[in-house]
């Protein structure tokens, strides 16, 4: 099976890292393809960058010609997967509910590390749409950029650590899930620092989105999902 | 003071409707400029539309040259309301939010009447993450298409009404909130049918606006709203 | 339009306070009409004299004897609201709900500052009821007593300041309503200390009394604000 | 011990009843006192009503001076409880929350069954900040009033077990609560007629004084409950 | 009437205290019959524990031939309850629900203190279900398992008493409820040092369980706890 | 890798019918072991069973004796997987909470259609207690016992196929998760008369639980759910 992995910010080198996750875990068979959005903001840090990113991930999985099985939206906290639901038959799993949901399987709550504070916010927020907040017991920020993780590996791994401990002890967390798509890679070093079970939502979603292949099911189409009504669209999608 | 009401969908005699009712309940000395997105679709009922709008939104006020005092986002149940909170420092108020708020202050509960029934589950995560369903009663649906409410008022009053009058009866509202923008102007007659105030959002929203303005009340940017942070845009925004 | 603003407690000045507050705030046009109790307690700080503010504010509505346009009540996480409305066409509004409807149009979680103590589970109580609950912060005590607000305004603003901020920094609160009557007039100096914006329940309501009168709606009269069931009463009202 | 049992209306008749269920199921040394309110209306079916019964309960009780060991306030769905619990230090037990509480016990989920369907947010309301309403499958109107109760009870059954009925039914209740002081004496007859458990919120509400005061357990005077501070009161407790 | 108050653990002095306890507060005409259960952990501290400890106590009171009038469950946060109803007609009362609701009576919010951490999640979600944790303020751990509390009651009073203060000063808990079964008896000692009532389960649930034999109520029998269908079992119950 | 399938009631041929379903979605290379509990009901529809079967599940997997990598409880609405989680390192995954998370990935609400309606508050309380209830539209009953799927599978198909539409045009549920271990069969049928995705427990479970081992990722051992403590059992396990 084919599985589309769409970064949400424009930044290569992410979309490459998310990549190896990906492949890292994917059963053999599957064929993951990392795609960049064909627009948007260099990280996504924000809800402006994020709406952004939402029409850019659709408009990119619209513009990808061959045949796929399914589509891992790969931006934590960000806008944009029930519009992907409306477009595509194909399962559509969003990392940010991917992780959570797997994190469910395994203690009594869990805590979201994340880069930015600025960022805790809108992570609630999807998590409270995705009814998967009631075990939630924090959502944390490390207080580094997006890309400042890429920059500096060790001090990333240091930052997040830290807050990790800070959700097992004062939260009562008992699963991290690191809650950044550039974080992916990081996973080991801070499991080794927590003592506590740490889940990558890049690598959750491509289970889920194999397993989901795997039994048949596919996105329902009866209310929410249905897909987009017939229209007349001014000056978009946009000339490139 | 100036306010920018921003439609949602393409569709200019929407936007000239969503004017006339703003202008219609401004107070003097309010200056209200009704705006129609640059790009996206003539009519928003889904959610691929809405993130599309939500960007158009976005753009579209970036792209206004004069200065304003607020700005009105006139789709109910509509992505977007957060990036534009975070563009500017200028009040913004969503229709649905500003409907609501005031429909709080009028009965116990209130119900919403909506387009198609498609639109209940985005107009209900909206209120959901706005913290104003625990007095929602129902969102409930006419049937009807945002554009065949301007091709057959009538019908449309017919259809409202009678969805208006079960959400009493049936659901226990005391108020009804009319859910979507092209509604406004069927407002009375439809408070005629079921004998309960009737909320419209764009109205609702002018007053609200009109109200933070004159208390010198803005954004608060200490967080969820700060400003975006400086990025690099790969092919954004589109040429034109 | 005219506007009765109804103090809860019987301290002249504090009705003028409020008043000063009230009318610097109004739309040209709109008439002020401080009221004081015409029984009660000098302030209210508990359930016994807040459900005796209740039926005073109640009674004072009832003897004054000229037309009005909407009723403030001007007491922060009072009782009483709900047999105003059934006593009244016109809207009522309350300064908690005021001022919380308010504050969630300025940021993502809102706190409240009040008085005492002892208040708070007051002002949550009336949160929860108003469902306006989902996106309070905090609810925080200064420590200070309503008459001492008077009597030493600037301990107040240091007292008050204090704990908006740690509701700013601990709590995450992105906006202050300011929680007691008394406290409208340091509005802008605990503005000055803490970055975000504050909202003061008296102006708030102001504005959302006069929108409401704009908009031509009244307090819905199907269900639980219908008007009182003719009764006997047995010594009441009270000789005076 | 001495319990006081305070009806909400000043309808001497629904006192004695009141009075007649409470002893028939104290225990053997509990002198039950009935009270009737010093002021009020003969019926409490509304906001208006209860808050002026909440006060007049408050001020009854003072007034009474003998010792006593607790107080029930025997109105359904009634403001004031929090008032008459800083007042003493004794326990003060409402019957509505009495007969959720012991509901509880007796099966999943429990519904009310109230007098008109008025009563009905009240009672919600009151159910909410008890914290007694997760469990609560509905509150369901009768549509007879309070004193229609007292002039038919043959009918009274009959529009009373046909709503209990419907909840066990339609809304999975498997308990019902008989909401309203003046039903106390049809409970017998509405058991039979439903086959689920059938609670009376003033027998409830005897039995948990009696506990309470039993276990030695006062009111907690730390915080919302504390008497209240000293203060100057204008025209207040009125001239009898 | 007679009670059977059935303890947890297999340890016979903690069955004891527990008697000891329930005779206490029993009203004249109680008899307490206290149980051991035939089969279980000398104490139950973790869900292994606990669901062995379920079906160990519905299997003792199967076995006891004499009449009984009520049961009480004498652990403090465990699994079980909804079984033994299923089982009988006569009200069962688990003390991890007779203690809150107790509580609920006494003050705005309770906090609960129980034996080790571990135990505090099973604790919550007992509250959780039985829709009684919206008033708690928090469940804190002593630190102290189960049988040091026997062994050191000294040390077991100064480590509840500490965590209820913090309850009581950080978590605006106004009532503590002692979560063990076998803290029945510092129940005074830890009163002293905290201000604010203390309850204990066993004691609260001896009056519960005498007030709904009094009542004659008995558990419902239409839905969720209605009889077990006849089964085939194997191999159950135990050869002994 | 191996995973364990434990039926909850002792019928082998409902162990092998869920053996089967496991077995037709399994990666290759995953051995499945069903295993039926060594005592127990032959049905599991009520408490008293589902404690019994919680207990009888945990001994079974003691008694395993081979290594394995993962243990699938297949019991819809049961008690018990708590205890698992303690005795295991490997992951444990429950039917119902499998269902539902897989549920939520593909529409915006799903409902539960199970066997007997006094399951539906089993089922509730279980998706209440995993936090996976926000977007549970409703729990409905085909009112056929467990043994009867398997003695008439086309009348079962019949009667989940009308429960299910029921809850897709009434209750907006948008996937269907089908409420019993032994309906795993009848999925496809379903299907296609609902036209909704229809998801089973046990095939959910399955691709879960590899996908945790696929991951490296194992029950969290800090709290809930560590290991039990060192005990002194009585007459425990049963002599067989």
């Amino acid at each position: 099976m084919r599985i589309l992995v769409v970064n949400v910010n424009t930044t290569q080198s992410m979309t490459d890292s998310i990549g190896r996750t990906a492949r890292s875990v994917a059963a053999p068979g599957t064929e993951i393809v990392p795609l960049t959005p064909l627009f948007g903001a260099d990280s996504v840090e924000g809800n402006y960058e994020s709406y952004l990113a939402a029409i850019a991930v659709m408009e990119t999985v619209r513009h990808y010609d061959q045949p796929f099985d399914a589509v891992i939206q790969a931006g934590y906290g960000e806008h944009g997967r029930e519009g992907l639901q409306e477009l595509l038959e194909v399962p559509v799993v969003d990392i940010t509910e991917a992780a959570a949901s797997t994190a469910q399987f395994l203690g009594h709550k869990y805590s979201v590390v994340t880069t930015l504070d600025r960022a805790v916010p809108l992570i609630e927020d999807r998590l409270k749409l995705a009814g998967l907040d009631a075990r939630c017991a924090s959502v944390r920020a490390s207080g580094l950029g997006v890309l400042e993780l890429e920059a500096d590996p060790q001090a990333a791994v240091e930052a997040i650590a830290a807050e990790a401990v800070r959700a097992v002890q004062d939260d009562h967390a008992e699963v991290i899930c690191l809650g950044c798509g550039g974080m992916a890679e990081l996973n080991e070093r801070v499991a080794a620092r927590t003592g506590v079970p740490i889940v990558d939502g890049v690598a959750a979603a491509v289970t889920i989105a194999e397993s989901l292949v795997r039994l048949g099911l596919k996105t329902s189409k009866v209310r929410t999902y249905a897909p987009p009504r017939p229209k007349t669209f001014k000056d978009w999608p946009p000339r490139t």
